[in-house]
């Protein structure tokens, strides 16, 4: 979802996950292992909203485009239950030459549960070699960049 | 697995896992996302192999205590296949008053594949409420500690 | 979502999942095991619309009613993929005194990729204990029942 | 581990998981989805340990044979926990033309918790194409057989 704005701020993307019972653990809080990967769902949505709904799966198998990570840092501020909406804000934080830094801060009813960022470089998928930014991608992305 | 050591230096304790076809995504390696999911999985078997068996579900229903993540890092440096079995290296590198610093170093047939720090606190598991490390815990890894 | 029917039919029920990179192996589709965690998010959500939202975390924490799984089968029809939405309907096909019976057909671009049939039993979550289906359920599953 | 017996009878293999904190749900047991999970992985295991270390993942890239699933039917006896060891039994109860029938019975502390049977077929991997049980892999099944 993007919520519209004038043109002066990139419109804010959040990806809504329904955390269930089955991501819980005996501490009934979502287990730590699934909150990066949450992350990361959420960034591969942020990448189909984008991209006229091109996931990962289709960058690398559609346009031989991969962009993996490199560095993940995430610190947990509060639990994650199934008592709320996860919503994962995400944004491109630096467009490197040929790397991207994301933000993903999740939150459940307004508080903020977890911060992260994520770094991903980009490859030519069929060689694993790196590659500069496609220039395609570099245009979408470069009004979405925030601090 | 601990190596015999002099009593120099603490024993090196290393978790091994088989990295199979349903942890690798459709670029044939473990899926990013798995990742600090081995990571926590040797983490887990670094408490059993100290604490006479007993993971964070022992210690959270027999002995109330609770390890909660307050944060995490990895740097991932080369990707993980099912060619080689996946050797997590944990070790404690600070001890906090009511915190945790742990070391996983993922490798795979020598080579590096991962970087991690993960940070836990100490808690009461039946209040999620914060407690300095109990007294026979820290007796324990005090002398794991390295840098 | 449920459509709108006339009387005469219970309305039908679809689950909506976004399949992605993370889910798939190295064949290039969704893995086995992620089929039947489907299935189940699917029957969660089954019980979550049904139910004012409620879920099996909620049933369990607040209404002390477990459904634990005593049966699955499933037979796999055509390969799940990220290229369209898996769309899985629920249903219940059969509720004897402490049991229900779920069919879960998941399909992708009006393609049948699965269809797996599910038997869960009610208890007394904290007793562990076998319990006949409570009233309140009853009455709102009974119209629902489909062959 | 195969058990030495006399050559009346296949050895027994049982595929051993460690079950923890992670793989567990707010009832203090495994997720009903992580059953077919460890199953998947007891066969897999299965595989290497009658083929030279030759899993799924070698099968499918080093020599182009697929066994994707075409059924699963498991029956919940008992709940599987941290407490002890899951020893998953695995054997192939039928080789058709161009498929297989696996049992995998799961046991922890002697107590069956789940029987499943599951069915793959044959495949030419790189063509998602139906083929005959590789001669190979017949020669090696077949003396395996239980019922």
């Amino acid at each position: 979802m993007t919520n519209p704005t004038d043109g002066a701020m990139p419109a804010r993307f959040e990806h809504k996950i329904n955390v269930t019972w089955g991501d819980c653990d005996p501490a009934r809080i979502a287990y730590t292992a699934r909150l990066p990967w949450f992350a990361l769902d959420a960034i591969n949505a942020w990448w189909e909203h984008h991209f006229d709904g091109d996931g990962w799966f289709q960058m690398e198998l559609d346009h031989n485009v991969g962009t993996p990570f490199v560095h993940m840092s995430l610190d947990f501020r509060s639990p994650v239950t199934p008592r709320h909406k996860l919503m994962c804000e995400v944004y491109p934080m630096k467009l490197g030459n040929s790397s991207i830094r994301f933000a993903v801060n999740g939150r459940q009813d307004g508080v903020m549960c977890f911060e992260g960022q994520f770094v991903c470089v980009f490859i030519i998928a069929d060689a694993f070699k790196s590659q500069p930014a496609p220039q395609r991608l570099r245009q979408i992305i470069a009004p979405l960049l925030r601090v």
